[in-house]
């Protein structure tokens, strides 16, 4: 299929973030072109989210990817939440009906779909309480989880997150592990934490699977062990793209092939 | 030069109006081809303007066509006017420099530079009282041009326009022609007034200078009339080129080579 040139009938849609990032541009361009959609995609960001949203509407922008630091912020300017976005009181993708606004949450949908063939009775451990980590345990919850354990060391933000799904909270890593083991925290991602183990080796020798949500470098120590290991692995680079093909279904209701996603991811991450 | 494929640090230029059209959306697209600048274009059209001005802040998108019926509008939203604008109280381009946005009128600019070289002893003659022909009666006036009868059916229009300006008004073509004879009507333009004269052929014959506004067909009637009849000719699709060139240079700061612009512009008018 041919993308035809841009035209008066193309359809933009975009991102919103405190620092844009090029993997989704590049994603929902290079998509466009395989799948022949006439559509383009165009990352920014704002000093002033009320009337960038306000804009969205009044220009027919079909659908807007939110991330930090403007998830939360942007419910109150919606006309309507789905149930992804409710189960974690955040959004990260506005779908606009010709000016009704919908609030999705993507990575709540993509890790649940990527956790959705994992018994429930596993316990788990969880190191992380951001929005990412507010989005896993809630999935897990959602899934039947009932048995797991929050690591965060701010108890103001652990123990909350632990009780609102049902889990327990601690401030530190122990001796126990978990036949599955979650990292939503920085440690591993580019940068000053790159070279550090989320989990102790001996606790990834005991467990079943592991599941890193760090997504730079798509192979971070975590993983790479598990892989040394012969552990089942979930991958923060298969949330991170699985969440934008589904906002990319969303905004065009066209499901790409699982060739042209492969296609697409490469080329988005060779930025 | 080669386009980078679109990314974070791509810019957005965009136009609105009541009924987009394709020209500008493939003309910059096409020139941001053939210059290699990471820019993207798209029309759009709105029924909140404010909102859609408030967007264009918000988003830092770069620049903005205005048209009809969005011109006048528009003015008090915007944070400062140019000359070009302001000579005629109504706006075509937008320029957002970090959330400031300031009022040009490219029409008005581009016609300006058409009527360069007349003499602007030169008498004329010129038919409409629409927005645009305010555009052409301020160019000329302020070109210098003193002799000048606007031709306009209803008074109420057409005699403040001539006042304005410091011509002369008529309700109707008399005898009488002049040595620069401009149509800013729709006649000759595609559709019901499509094989309609402006001007008596006669009058043609007598004159030095014909400028027709329209640009659908690039030749009308009255152009086809006067190169038959050998006269010098000033053509309505010049201007919209012309002055989508000059939004071109105000957003980008390049100003293409005259290959380029006509390869762009054979592209836009070919969809």
């Amino acid at each position: 299929m041919t993308k035809p040139p841009l035209g008066r009938d193309t359809r933009l849609c975009m991102s919103l973030s405190g620092r844009p990032s090029n993997f989704g541009t590049r994603l929902h361009n290079r998509l466009y072109e395989l799948t022949g959609l006439d559509y383009v995609y165009k990352a920014f960001t704002t000093r002033d989210l009320a009337a960038a949203i306000g804009g969205i509407r009044a220009l027919g922008i079909r659908g807007c990817a939110i991330s930090m630091p403007f998830k939360e912020a942007v419910i109150p300017m919606l006309d309507a939440l789905e149930p992804s976005a409710r189960a974690i009181d955040s959004v990260n993708t506005i779908v606009n009906d010709d000016g009704h606004l919908t609030g999705h949450n993507t990575d709540y949908s993509a890790v649940a779909a990527l956790i959705g063939d994992v018994d429930p009775a596993t316990p788990f451990l969880l190191r992380g309480s951001g929005g990412m980590a507010k989005a896993v345990a809630a999935a897990l919850r959602d899934a039947g989880f009932r048995h797991g354990t929050i690591v965060a060391r701010t108890e103001a933000r652990g123990a909350p997150l632990a009780a609102q799904y049902g889990f327990v909270w601690r401030p530190t890593l122990e001796a126990e592990g978990a036949p599955l083991l979650i990292n939503v925290t920085p440690l591993g991602m580019e940068g000053p934490e790159a070279e550090t183990l989320a989990f102790p080796e001996p606790m990834i020798a005991a467990a079943q699977i592991v599941f890193d949500v760090v997504t730079l470098p798509v192979e971070t120590p975590l993983l790479r062990a598990a892989e040394r290991l012969g552990k089942r692995r979930i991958l923060g680079a298969d949330v991170m793209v699985l969440q934008a093909i589904e906002q990319f279904r969303l905004y065009t209701g066209v499901t790409p092939t699982a060739a042209q996603v492969a296609e697409a991811a490469a080329f988005a991450r060779a930025a």
